[in-house]
């Protein structure tokens, strides 16, 4: 039977400023990825979603991001491998200790935003973060986005790579996102994009920007919690992928 | 034998901003404080003073602080007991990874500044505390300043506290720190200050600023790592202890 | 005729992180408090509010308060005057290159959060708020709650201070807020609101929690933005004032 | 006779993290390039700076940078255009208000980092900051650096564009910095230094780190402020500079 993780970013609420319905979406998901207090979220908010997750029966994940919550993690810095090995560790660990005292392991890394996406390209980047990861714990898993470097990079050091697909973003040819400012970029329609997660799970197929059927792997896919459809969505998935028979599992 | 722990705290750099000689310190030291980049310190920070403290063989523990890079923690801040719990996870996490990274663990938790002065009196702060580590990781012990009520919440909780005197500082009677506003409350002079440490070492009592002989108890003394008098101040009291048959070794 | 200034604090959005309808509470008042960039707001946040701002004929006077976006600045922090007055300056000038940016001046300066509780009672923190403003530029006015200390330091700087008096809020018989953790603090039925403030404007009275008519003097009057009742509550008090011939315009 | 301004990069200190000798410069240089929070600085370092440089007649102006104390701005970010103009005017207006209760006036914007070096080839990022300063107060002068397209914005704007020279920095062909990696990039023997800054200034020309003699413009002279050579160098290069009949006076 064909199975996949579903995923989603939490955590991202900060102090006074509430974002995404986290508890909600922890009925829906497999695995949490919790932002770390550096693009997003805070120790609060981070305690609460652990303890929540562990309720839901939930894995929790780290999803560090750039030092920069003034621009939520989404601009591209430049840092050095060493910056990049070290902010990871600092923002996992933070991480791991409300896990811990949940009682609770670490599953997995995904990092966020622009860091994510340098991620695509820059095995360099890809590899101060999985230095990170293979330090503190091997057994923590990477999430990477289907045909990004990262997934090589963990490989390579021995870490267990997790390839993420995306339920409603449009791809490009080479397998990256169409970025968010080009027409068509978000799939909006429910329905198309459940046709095309059940595509992209059973046949391994997802059909780019330019019309083609290009090959993807998907191990785990990311849905989005924000957004007054996000609830809905997570639901209409899950009995989508029952009545096609899709085992909804932790990788 | 009598012995006693040598503690300073470190890593209190942060980016192009140094503090302090961690590298000459921890060649006489026998446990480091490691601030967590709240009041102080960063990741870069954090990783070099592990990865030194290591090769010096001395232990590590969190010198955690208040939200306040721009006081350095010393400035008092209100906040909850949920939020004094969290804050001390997410700091405590952190360095964790670093020591993880480097094959350690870390040894005990000393709160810094303003939050440590609270924990002279405030028994719902310090429980506060302790219930960040007793959650963590039960077995890090708790650093108290001698007299302080963070000791009995400590030992409340199962955990082990370890009592904490200072070389360069006067008591006032009850045994909290003399305020530095206060003349005298530094001791500058090296000798006095080396004679009252045996003292309170070897018999267990201090000098008050009333001029009262009270008694205190140490485990861990703590020396100070700033200034062009430390270096040579540390290798002083080593060598002071090394003649009194004062044996420095880990708690 | 009886005229009544209406304020409201705005632009406290953040990076990716919206709060309150700025655009809509812009059509109902005649004065905005702008956060700084301190406990909320930040410089694109701060552009925006204030050209809109100007294209209401709506004017603009900072809203300044701690160094702690975490805690949204309504934690008790203890700095000192100078502190406080650096800390004012800081973001004062901030506002007002915006301001300047738009051809307007900085009409008035309401301290937030905690620190503005601080200015109910303390008055060396409230002469150290005067003074920023004073050397700034005094023609900016200070707005004070109704019996806070900060109107009595104001004035003796010689600096024009407007008393505010808020529509949601229950008084304590010293003209304090009711905290709001106490039952019945926010006053949460409109018309009852209304009836109210209508009271305080024309007849210069107030009923405490205590039942007691008390007086109060009120030149502007705080309404809040955030809440799906936000909006709603703007239009009928203007649509009561309208009513009642009480003018609505600026100090 | 010919005459060149003197300027020195100021108020970097934070918190308790000292950086540079402001007080000492101050008596050498005739224009301060104050950092103003965001990658260096805070209200109580820029209150001290600009009450001091108003003891000595020195002239103060803004030293904006990346919202990246950690990294001290001098990791390229990527920021919007809007972006840029609005942090700069957050910036310029926070210092502006120093300025002020000093009764004095900001004279010019120099940007810090890598900010200012992206101002080195990027037109739109150098129109940005310059929309700042003519939105803000188009008598405030632009400092750039010899070469630098900020200059050409600038002058585009309306604005007036001082061209700036560095005393300690080899330079490339195009009059780029030489980068700090590079050896030879930073001119430590300080005859070498004060010969290459006099021809520069009385002859127009440079020699490059190909050997090459190239044209250059020098309105303003900038010296650094740190390390234990600032002040000695400081003094020397005025010493030099007289015995030349170079005049050291504002742009």
């Amino acid at each position: 039977m064909v199975s996949i993780d579903l995923n989603s970013d939490m955590g991202e609420s900060f102090g006074a400023y509430a974002l995404g319905d986290d508890e909600g979406m922890l009925g829906y998901v497999t695995s949490a990825n919790v932002a770390c207090g550096w693009h997003a979220g805070d120790p609060m908010v981070m305690a609460r979603v652990v303890a929540s997750a562990k309720r839901h029966g939930v894995a929790v994940g780290a999803h560090p991001g750039y030092p920069d919550l003034m621009g939520f993690g989404r601009r591209p810095m430049k840092l050095s491998s060493e910056e990049i090995t070290n902010y990871m560790k600092y923002q996992i660990g933070a991480l791991m200790a409300f896990a811990q005292s949940e009682g609770m392991r670490l599953q997995h890394v995904a990092p966020h935003g622009a860091l994510g996406n340098l991620c695509q390209y820059d095995m360099e980047a890809s590899r101060a973060i999985c230095a990170a990861v293979a330090q503190i714990d091997a057994s923590i898993m990477v999430y990477f986005c289907a045909g990004a470097v990262l997934g090589v990079a963990a490989e390579e050091m021995g870490l267990r790579a997790v390839s993420e697909i995306f339920a409603d973003r449009a791809y490009m040819d080479d397998l990256s996102l169409a970025p968010r400012s080009m027409p068509g970029a978000m799939i909006t329609d429910e329905e198309t994009a459940i046709r095309r997660c059940v595509k992209m799970i059973r046949e391994g197929k997802v059909t780019t920007v330019t019309g083609k059927e290009v090959a993807i792997a998907g191990d785990t896919l990311c849905i989005h919690g924000d957004g007054p459809k996000a609830l809905p969505f997570a639901k209409s998935i899950r009995e989508a992928f029952a009545s096609e028979g899709i085992l909804v599992a932790r990788p």
